[in-house]
């Protein structure tokens, strides 16, 4: 059967539009010949809707959308994600569902058992997990029809197995399969493609079923759906992938399934590429076409500035420099100079006055009072507030241009720094934005070599250098990453090799910004765990490790 | 049999502050003559625990403690709150339970069934539901042991059924009980007492046991658990009840429960006391005395002020008057009177140069555009950068002053006014807010009287008004209400008797500013429906509902 694996990028609660856009992608598709056509998870109403769940509206809004949907289109068969209500008196009142139709006609619904409740997941608060069958039998082509997490639970291919039961297992055991589909919203993070395809083929493999594929493409908040979409063959080997962090379709023929070689995958390539889809499509399905930026001279704020440019064109951002007392010459001038490479305007904007004004007010309440961090708190602030009053003025959306490791140990500026629409680079580790300058500069140099080669600092105090107070990041990175994606313990981390010290104030840093990562400005997700809405730690507590 | 119901406060991850109380507590009912002392849900590791539950040396921490505890407490059973590791290989890694234990032995161990997840509770993210018996005879009296949403799936007790089991018909169809216990975490909400005592006394009427309900106590983030413990005789009656928003030990004799008349309820006065225990605990718990609040003459923050010098007294909270050339000269006088009513001490900080510095940097980016609400932020922000100045400076927190009203609408500035580390008045509407000042000045007035009776205004413009754009509050407030907490479409507001046109308006201004909530201060939680962690919408969406 020729079928059409349709990565689509929805908008939520955007019924129409998203009807409109799988209209004209079944039109599509049965042009090119195509007798099924396979949209993601919940495709109709965006994934994830969070709590619009919970408005009886919202399920009213997309079933009406649907009964219109089914009856417009004709000669081809729709396989796509929706929500449904549970009939059940007890549990959870919806279902997250596949409903197959043709020709106007409603030829099978089933619903999700395995529902993801961890990191960014909440899909226990809002559905009930399915017991209808996952079986279909079209055309002759006996299909088993599951919905993302259905695949996660096989005990071949992840050693955690969060649930009880096992959907590929139950449906193979009950029919005589022919195919395995799959359905997804499952966003990117740093080698999730790789353990997609790798878990996927285990389970191809093992029951002898070729396997399609099919996942929502599109940044939604600070998700990165990077569709690549695929269809392994029944030993599991690859035979056609679709794009990654664009709209793609990819058309199969099950009884014709030819192996091909995996797309070669650069970890580096791939978090530049779904950064700049998540700013797009963030400013763009928040109504929004500008961006403004602070440019320091550093290689955070000139990184996010470029992956902007490339995101939203160069004609849409501004760069902006402002330049306090401690600010070196240098900064300026890389500053200028990147703005000259990407072609944005840029505007200069001293501090100096408005932090006079403000030090002469403060002065009789600061009398007696020993210089801290209050003073450099002042200047990002400062900062923040003129970057907020031109992204008010222009009608833009300012973009925050921290980076992981410093928001892990607070060394950033609340209502300073950290202010933002979109926190860019929010999970991306301070060696991470080393490679990603780099290869932003691939075929030359955009971001300027003194910006990448020079030694951070926030330039808040003289001769301020980051690593006066942080060890280097080629330390800080990896604490980071074994406390806040491995869960590690403090003896876990001090066992591993690094400094006893070290590890104890890296930690005590991560605890006590809690409440500035409370209030951070949405940021794009590329590894196992961001800050955000993944992540849920209380502010007041007292745990030691 | 003699028991104690100890209504402790603990802090999350404080395990060691967290089983002293536990000793103590139990040494005092022990001295009064009880065989049993009953603590809340989790009481050795605090409820919350939220993503430290996925540290496997969170749970290695408690089990530290709890092996002491269980050696070091003699001549008293307890029955306690724990995360205890769930010994299935398949599903999540950890139970909720509940442990009994005398004279260092550990007579009964079972877990929680019914997890909630919903609003503020993501217990289905960490924990497998329990499938030990919650039956255990102690001394002779049998006993049903129930974990909070335990109780919570009753057919005859709730309309809503969100499980597919009802622990408590479980065990009382297996076994003959004496008496049901229920150990619990229960967050304050308006009437939700009045909610569970009535709940309550239908299930213990319906199977003829008395109950016994122990509750955590005190302030975790924006969470308020109430305690008010009791006790219910065989036909539902109420015989005891602890006292709300405080610690308590409540001894009962389940062998002589004798009814006694239900506390009188003011729901004003409960979310008084509500909010002075949140702010006093959440600042203490994370290590903090002093509090610093902007006051303008409203009333919102003349609460949020008042409220702060009963949390932490009055000579820990400074209040700020930070005048513009659009403040009244009344803003100023009223902010100092209420000063002076308080004892507080009062500071005056205007913003005239600091304004004009601002302007004098944009003047030229600005140039021929119109003003607009760009120049309004800059006030305020001007005012959010000299409050957090302060309360740098002098290791306090700032108290952010919005109320639920404004929040949801958006009538308040992102890095302004909404700066802070706790909205006291997050969670009240506008409304709540004038019967709580009213309730302040019970015993005569220290907010004064023409904060109360002025027209509400932001004063960030020449004459400016709240209800030049807003609707007034006794129609803004019901709209919110119906939207927010009770999930109400558009057409069902209307149909309600509301202005299309301004539930339209009013309905469009709660979405367009979901960006400016997700970076908001922690509020406190009163009402069934809070902004913050229990309250999750995407900001890129386009529900038109």
């Amino acid at each position: 059967m020729k079928i059409a694996l349709c990565q689509i990028n929805p908008i939520i609660g955007d019924f129409s539009g998203n009807a409109a856009i799988i209209k004209t992608e079944a039109q599509r598709a049965k042009e090119m010949g195509a007798e099924l056509a396979i949209f993601p998870e919940l495709a109709l109403c965006g994934y994830p809707p969070m709590d619009y769940l919970e408005h009886p509206a919202f399920l009213e809004g997309q079933n009406h959308v649907l009964d219109r949907l089914i009856g417009e289109i004709n000669g081809i068969a729709i396989l796509t994600g929706i929500i449904s209500a549970c009939p059940q008196e007890r549990g959870k009142p919806l279902h997250n569902s596949a409903m197959l139709f043709r020709n106007g006609e409603i030829l099978h619904t089933s619903h999700k058992k395995l529902l993801p409740t961890y990191d960014v997941f909440d899909e226990s608060r809002y559905f009930q997990p399915g017991t209808a069958s996952q079986f279909f039998c079209l055309d002759g082509l006996n299909m088993g029809i599951t919905i993302c997490e259905d695949l996660f639970n096989d005990p071949d291919a992840f050693a955690e197995r969060l649930y009880d039961t096992d959907p590929v297992a139950d449906v193979n055991a009950e029919h005589d399969l022919d195919l395995l589909i799959n359905i997804a919203a499952s966003p990117f993070t740093m080698g999730k493609q790789e353990v997609r395809r790798t878990a996927f083929a285990a389970i191809s493999g093992k029951y002898g079923l070729p396997l399609l594929y099919c996942n929502q493409v599109g940044g939604q908040d600070s998700l990165l759906f990077d569709g690549a979409s695929f269809a392994l063959d029944r030993q599991g080997r690859l035979c056609a992938q679709a794009r990654a962090f664009a709209d793609d379709l990819l058309m199969i023929d099950s009884s014709r399934l030819v192996p091909t070689a995996p797309p070669a995958t650069d970890q580096v390539a791939a978090v530049h590429d779904g950064l700049i889809m998540g700013t797009r499509d963030y400013l763009h399905k928040c109504g929004f076409r500008r961006a403004i930026v602070g440019l320091s001279g550093g290689i955070d704020s000139a990184l996010t500035c470029a992956l902007a440019c490339s995101a939203l064109g160069a004609e849409n951002v501004m760069g902006v420099g402002m330049p306090s007392p401690y600010s070196s010459p240098g900064s300026i001038t890389d500053a200028e100079q990147l703005a000259v490479n990407l072609g944005i305007r840029f505007e200069l904007l001293p501090i100096d006055q408005i932090l006079a004004a403000c030090q002469a007010s403060l002065a009789p309440l600061f009398e007696g009072l020993q210089e801290d961090v209050t003073e450099q708190n002042i200047q990002a602030r400062i900062r923040g507030l003129l970057l907020m009053a031109l992204a008010n003025k222009y009608q833009g959306l300012l973009l925050s241009t921290g980076n992981k490791s410093e928001l892990a140990v607070g060394y950033c500026t609340l209502y300073g720094d950290m202010n933002g629409a979109l926190a860019v680079l929010a999970d991306v580790p301070k060696l991470l934005v080393y490679e990603l300058a780099r290869y932003v500069n691939r075929e030359g140099e955009i971001i300027p070599t003194n910006t990448i080669s020079k030694a951070p600092s926030a330039e808040l105090a003289p001769n301020q250098k980051d690593q006066d107070i942080l060890p280097p990041y080629e330390v800080l990175d990896p604490i980071l990453s074994a406390y806040l994606e491995e869960h590690k313990s403090l003896s876990e981390i001090i066992a591993a090799g690094f400094d006893e010290e070290i590890v104890r104030d890296v930690v005590w840093r991560i605890k006590s910004n809690e409440h500035k990562r409370k209030q951070a400005a949405l940021g794009l997700k590329v590894t196992s765990k961001a800050f955000g809405f993944g992540r849920r730690y209380p502010t007041a507590e007292r745990f030691q490790g």
